[in-house]
């Protein structure tokens, strides 16, 4: 893990790494936030010291990288109060040749839909599912103080989807989840549509990359709380918020869903309710 | 004044207007925060109805926009607890073309230096202390619901020396001042002595444009905050910090000069203390 940059905020840190993933076969980006008032190391090491510090995975949307997070959410002081290390990876592989993949903002770079693409040539790099449950997770959670029992995850739009999806897949390494805005049901739109067909070979594939489908199937989620602006200029054609809302009511997931009135897709939305989410996160990982 | 986006952002709006600007024959463009939980009108408005709400001007460094405070100072909560209308222009006069103004970061577009320029082929467009201290002052406290006793001003590091100099030359105008990392001496530093040679005709006029040599030639604000990270780049270069805190103990100017470890230049450091500079606004404002 090579340090890229550092930056202090609200008595913390902002750091920001590169390494070579495995999984994806490309140097990734990604930063963190420690919080403030942690008396051990803030660095990536073999067997730390200390396993204390509950943290969250923050997924991203499309055409974000790994800063847009850090730079507008302002997520620290809430970080701060709770102890939460945050990880904030990248939304796609990056520094490859794939023809097409800057052709649109919502398939290729910047869009990887944190899932392990099956059709080439995506297939060799597109595996975000396992860079963020896989790769990625056993490097904060074997590397930093964290507890491992205590790892949450949260994201937006595409990164709601990504968030709910791999908590849902993978209960034992995300004990918690919340989503901003979330694509919840991304088989039924054009987003979904685009990415499953352009990443996946089988319509079946996509079924396990769909919050709502997941749900049907059985899989479950200890609680959820999911924000949704109802000025979201997405909301009506891409986020399937109804969708949700029922298969919750259905399959009786405990499901906290509120519409924010006037907010929209923007990390003003995010930045205004991002210490609920922390809360929220803080009482599931301590319950 | 047009309105081209508006954003929810903790109850209250950012939004961003473009105007033609008679001070500097140019289109410019700046956003506005409006707290939560005033009741009347949040637009501009001939003869607005109220003048209870107290103002402050941001004023941002080289190579920003209007954006960047918007996007990464985290201003909405302190607004909202104090009430303040927030507005933060651009840096320099845009949409333009001048020669050269697009070469170096530190002169031309996004380095206005908050003077008004007196060389030619500056001097047509950059008049960027008339803009801010009488032209878009006047649209402020004449048609939005500002009380014109008021109002303040603060910035960061170029936006820092303008908010310095134009608070000590408009004592009338901007009744408190505080900045981030400004550059305090600019006379002495290369910053500076590049932009007032640009802009200038004589050396003579730069001395109204420099905080250190305002207060040396009798100049006064009633109290004064700066926040300055002792990790700042360029510190030892460009901000003479030092001169300031001398000129200020000399001229028994209450200054408020904090050292903070570990800060660097960026807008990590602002959102870390910009709740503290509101918290001085609103205690110089009231007393």
């Amino acid at each position: 893990m090579n340090i890229i940059a550092s930056n202090k905020c609200h008595g913390g840190y902002w750091k920001r790494y590169q390494h070579f993933s495995n999984s994806c076969q490309c140097e990734m980006t990604f930063s963190i936030y420690f919080p403030s008032g942690y008396q051990g190391s803030y660095e990536f090491q073999q067997a730390p010291q200390s396993s204390s510090l509950p943290a969250l995975f923050w997924l991203s949307g499309l055409t974000c990288n790994d800063q847009n997070f850090v730079q507008k959410a302002h997520v620290e002081q809430a970080a701060n109060q709770f102890g939460f290390i945050i990880i904030a990876p990248d939304t796609s592989p990056r520094g490859i040749e794939i023809e097409g993949q800057d052709d649109t903002y919502d398939f290729g770079s910047g869009a990887g839909f944190y899932l392990n693409a099956t059709r080439e040539p995506w297939a060799k790099h597109y595996q975000m599912e396992t860079y963020i449950s896989q790769e990625l997770y056993a490097a904060v959670v074997e590397q930093l103080p964290v507890d491992h029992a205590r790892v949450g995850i949260f994201g937006h739009s595409m990164g709601g989807h990504g968030a709910l999806t791999l908590a849902l897949n993978y209960p034992e390494q995300f004990r918690s989840v919340s989503a901003f805005a979330p694509i919840c049901h991304p088989v039924t739109c054009d987003w979904g549509k685009k990415a499953f067909s352009g990443y996946l070979q089988t319509a079946a594939e996509a079924l396990r990359y769909d919050a709502c489908e997941l749900i049907k199937q059985g899989k479950r989620v200890t609680a959820l709380m999911v924000d949704q602006g109802d000025a979201d200029e997405f909301l009506a054609e891409q986020l399937g918020t109804e969708a949700l809302i029922d298969v919750c009511q259905q399959h009786k997931i405990a499901a906290q869903i509120t519409m924010r009135p006037g907010y929209d897709h923007s990390y003003f939305f995010i930045a205004s309710f991002v210490a609920q989410h922390l809360a929220f996160h803080a009482e599931q990982l301590t319950s």
